[in-house]
């Protein structure tokens, strides 16, 4: 078992207030790297990029602390952290309604990565203006796999950052709407067409309940979500940063980036994904083993099994 | 290779009129056992159970004819075939307005089939009235195999007959939507665990671009559905008829019904389901060879291929 690669990971860490038709809460903690960060450091240290404010939760700041994720490039200043709303309604809180946004202390933040986090071999741009993410990308040195995710509100109004960007990377992260409305495309194949030829070796597409689809120049590999009650969805914030944080967490404890370690990952990403809608909050991923995880993906694993069917 | 085994098909022949955004056609062979049985015949023998009027095109019948189908139990009467019309729309021609459905002599048909093919093994129970289904159940004898579809109208109008009818096959098949009509439930695993114990060994959910899902005692298989353009997408109906018979030709083929056969099936399945949208009526299907389904199948068995990649 080789010693896991660290991740270096941008993002935002938020103050969340949710309503769904059962429960509400406030002030709780989110944002894509918080996300991202507990989902990945399961299998995997990561060095966190983001900015908060003085108002954060010292309880917060722990859930993050007692894990392998490095504070060193976590920016700390006056003010308020982010904050974001929304209502979400639909059997399976599928329809989401955006209440409140208000940047804070983000605002001003630009990310400084510490010199002892440049080299990370394995980088995650999480959802934060696509300005952003180039800054972080300026500041690596020896990056081998880089991925980065996204959300509708870029696409409507940073769209040309973003296409630089899918130039600069090595994997893209869009769910399938946002997949169409970034291209412009009707359907899927155009739009994977469209933006693997930007040139990322990988394109992941999420599709909530029907799995995620990887295209790689190998081919498609569709991985099976696990299929959950409408009542355990509990609040889907978060879910698709959870995924990247399996996927990426995954790769990097194996440190490898082939075909046959990227679709083993997409199955860790798809059981993170599951497990983030099951609670308010970080908290569906936070109370869960190493050992809960791996029996999660050997479930989808067997989900997808062909073993001895095939006889040609 | 063993000799394939002869499948026993019941539903409905119709002559069709189809209009999307695009194209509109009239009077073109439809049904499901029209589809079903051009499906499975690329794999298997099939034995038709059903009524035409003496207005059917000879040339349909000559489609059938060229086949390995059997047409003794094919009742000819006179007056009008069935027929069916219906609107499609959407990117994906996914919604769908029937505009007029005329009995005609499927008003009184009742299935009466032939000594001959009494004693068939597989049986296909395909979309008619409830009550006609039971009717072809009472007069087998040796089936091992029973698998049966349905559509919403009646789940609608005949529930309890569908529901005694659950308690009689080994196979149900039925579309996401169609299950949580039937069940009244709001997600797929209540719906699931209430058709489940009604006591088929299988239960089949169409997912159409999304794919399908078997369901047995030994777990889930998730099939993945082959990845279309918009534009490849001419007319869907019979996707779910040809689904039924590349899975139900792909068993009798092979004469097994174990788990790994019905998860190999369920890749055929998807196979036929996909070319039947490809063309109106039956056109999509009509022209290919075994060699290029074994092509199709193989390359939803690589979707989902996870060879080499699980060391535990």
């Amino acid at each position: 078992m080789p010693t896991a690669s660290s991740i270096l990971a941008v993002g935002s860490i938020a103050l969340d207030a949710v309503k769904t038709p059962k429960e509400s809460v406030i002030d709780v903690l989110g944002g894509s790297a918080s996300f991202f960060t507990l989902a990945a450091s399961h299998f995997a240290p990561v060095r966190l990029i983001a900015v908060v404010g003085d108002d954060l939760p010292a309880q917060y700041l722990r859930l993050l602390e007692q894990r392998p994720i490095d504070l060193a490039g976590l920016q700390r200043r006056p003010g308020k952290t982010f904050r974001w709303s929304a209502e979400y309604s639909g059997t399976y809180l599928e329809t989401r309604q955006t209440l409140r946004t208000d940047l804070n202390v983000f605002a001003d933040f630009h990310p400084h990565l510490p010199e002892s986090v440049r080299a990370s071999r394995f980088v995650f741009l999480g959802n934060i203006n696509p300005g952003l993410q180039h800054e972080v990308l300026d500041q690596v040195t020896q990056a081998e796999f880089i991925a980065c995710d996204t959300i509708s509100l870029w696409i409507e109004t940073e769209s040309p950052s973003l296409e630089r960007l899918y130039r600069r990377v090595h994997c893209v992260m869009l769910s399938y709407e946002e997949a169409l409305q970034f291209t412009g495309q009707p359907s899927l194949i155009g739009a994977v067409r469209q933006i693997r030829d930007l040139g990322p070796r990988a394109l992941i597409i999420k599709r909530g309940e029907y799995g995620s689809l990887l295209f790689t120049s190998e081919g498609v590999f569709a991985a099976p979500a696990r299929l959950l009650e409408h009542s355990q969805v509990k609040d889907p914030t978060g879910a698709g940063d959870a995924f990247a944080g399996g996927f990426m967490g995954a790769l990097a404890r194996g440190g490898r980036t082939d075909e046959q370690a990227l679709r083993a990952a997409m199955l860790y990403g798809n059981v993170l994904g599951a497990l983030a809608v099951t609670d308010f909050s970080v908290h569906g991923m936070t109370d869960v083993t190493l050992a809960d995880l791996e029996t999660g993906a050997e479930e989808l694993r067997a989900m997808v099994s062909l073993d001895g069917v095939w006889r040609r």
